[in-house]
């Protein structure tokens, strides 16, 4: 696939967050480097003190302010295709007055969740309020994916799927964490992710920390070990797909526990369709593990928004009473944690279809024997 | 060396931290992952929407918050070693809240730079006001580095030198920028690099282009080609510098120009000492450039500090009268730019002596013909 969709199809997105924005009572968004300007503009800059960024008022035409040395990073973007006006500063100019020109002065807008303090806090300073955020205006455009991006996503996902299903080849007792994770990294990349973004192999005692990168320790023969990966596949859009292996049939204990957590993720993805909660999904892979005496081994969220950004809304967690409508995209991951002894996780992406979800992740669940 | 220094200079930092905060008449730093929870704790924690923030109150110990699950990334910071208090949050609590507990109703606080809008946002909602930047703060601090930084630069600086002095070995006409840049990423990786963070392979035209990274154009025998290389080295310190190459002596126009800027560069750090403005470093290079006809095709700011930041204060540029002072580290990178030709620029970082500065790279600024 192609770095970015075709023009139009920005055109369109700028369109509706520029109705979304009046409609909010928004003078303007203001939106810097990151996904929602990859997801509007189709650019990948990616820049941090000088400020980039899409200017999308809610009365006139989005234009672009970019340091003049940064031209070069938004030539492959579709801002040049639509016409877009860059307004270019160079280093002793301000570019927070430019981004602001011609809105009211003490304009309402709205920044990007990604936008560093270091600008929203000028722009804040110039127009006299604490900003909105972006989000909550792009929210209902980026969480519901059209056609090509949950192609996209089924296209990110069968790369990962191929990445676990050649696991036996490096997850070996006797090698370290890090040593698998290198294999693991070459073969992200090699199956056509343009990023290794990131690898969790969590060996043993390792598996009970979910955010558990890799180490340097030996994996052993009785381990159960478990790894989390993925990646932006081109146009941008990410894998992250999680299973748990072992290499002999595990104690009795952990069976048990293990099963319970399968059924748990077999019930949540179940319970995807439309118009059910995203905190109802949460409470049914909760809810079963509670019932099996799992309560406390689950320690996070069931699962997070997915596309252009590894995390992003719908969150699956209790609190979060959005409905789900087709189009959305999320993990469905419950995991049980043992402390100083061992871990499990399972994850999928689903897409929200009109009756239910699909699965962009396709292996199987069960604890895997090596 | 250790990914982090002894615990005591991370108290030493955090009491000044306080000092300065109280001095600063604000109530509290809110510091987020990045380089100033670095450079206070010595974490290398990198979260985006679940907040992990170290709190800096002027009347009170600081303390953490940081989600149940991130718990871990912390471990091997100096948190633990100082008795830092660590408020665990997990998913569905109100960890802002958790951030500005203790403080006054309506707190003055300042947040870091890297803080993302998504955190700024609800932070600033609860305090009722647009929040400081703790750059503010802390800048005193991180803008003048000890003896252990100033060491930890030259380590950095002399693993950079250590690859420029190999580029022969893969810069070679009918390679592709993409093949020079994988191998240079190796061997910054072989001289102790943690991350290869930027490599810049600009040949012929690509060099007119200062933030050019590489492509797969073919690099021809009668290129100009600027090589931008550098990274972290533990502890967190960065390398980055430019030099440009070429492969057979130069025309006369080029090598004219070249000279200028060899000249451009020479002066600026020459004129760097205690009491100079970072400004007055910015006209030296580019009042020598203008007089030589150069003016316009040097279209950037002369440098930038430099530390746990590749970007950071002082900023060598128009506007910045702040006074050098023994211990700040910048960049001294004058360059000219020839749309659609070539380019060159010239980079070593220095630090500021008692009286004048000491380069971190000591490689030859000539056009080097390898």
């Amino acid at each position: 696939m192609a770095y970015r969709f075709a023009s139009d199809v920005y055109r369109h997105r700028l369109d509706r967050a520029r109705t979304l924005t009046r409609a909010a009572g928004l003078d303007a968004l203001v939106v810097s480097t990151g996904p929602d300007l990859r997801y509007l503009t189709g650019s990948r800059a990616d820049t941090f003190e000088r400020l980039t960024a899409l200017v999308v008022p809610a009365d006139a035409d989005p234009r672009l302010v970019v340091a003049r040395l940064e031209l070069a990073s938004v030539r492959d973007s579709a801002l040049a295709d639509l016409n877009i006006e860059m307004a270019a500063w160079v280093d002793g100019e301000d570019p927070y007055a430019m981004a602001l020109a011609g809105l009211p002065a003490a304009a309402r807008v709205a920044v990007c969740d990604t936008m560093p303090a270091l600008h929203v806090v000028p722009i804040a300073a110039r127009t006299g309020a604490i900003p909105a955020l972006a989000t909550d205006v792009l929210r209902e455009l980026r969480m519901t994916k059209d056609t090509s991006e949950i192609d996209a996503l089924r296209h990110a996902g069968a790369a990962i799927d191929r990445v676990h299903a050649r696991m036996g080849e490096w997850l070996i007792p006797g090698r370290t964490e890090r040593a698998v994770a290198d294999d693991i990294r070459a073969a992200i990349l090699d199956e056509g992710h343009s990023e290794a973004a990131f690898i969790i192999v969590g060996s043993g005692p390792h598996g009970a920390d979910p955010h558990h990168e890799f180490s340097d320790r030996v994996i052993e023969g009785d381990d159960i070990v478990v790894i989390d990966i993925g990646g932006p596949v081109d146009p941008g859009y990410n894998s992250d797909s999680t299973r748990t292996y072992c290499f002999r049939a595990p104690a009795a204990d952990v069976a048990d526990a293990y099963a319970a957590l399968q059924e748990a993720q077999r019930k949540a993805v179940e319970a995807v369709r439309p118009g059910v909660t995203a905190e109802a999904i949460d409470a049914v892979a909760r809810d079963h593990l509670r019932d099996h005496g799992l309560g406390d081994a689950f320690i996070h969220r069931t699962g997070h928004g997915i596309g252009l950004s590894v995390h992003e809304e719908p969150y699956i967690v209790r609190g979060n009473d959005i409905e789900l409508r087709a189009g959305m995209a999320f993990s469905v991951e419950p995991g049980i944690y043992f402390d100083g002894r061992w871990g499990a996780r399972i994850e999928d992406i689903v897409v929200v279809t009109e009756d239910g979800c699909e699965p962009m992740n396709t292996r199987p669940h069960d604890l895997q024997v090596l």
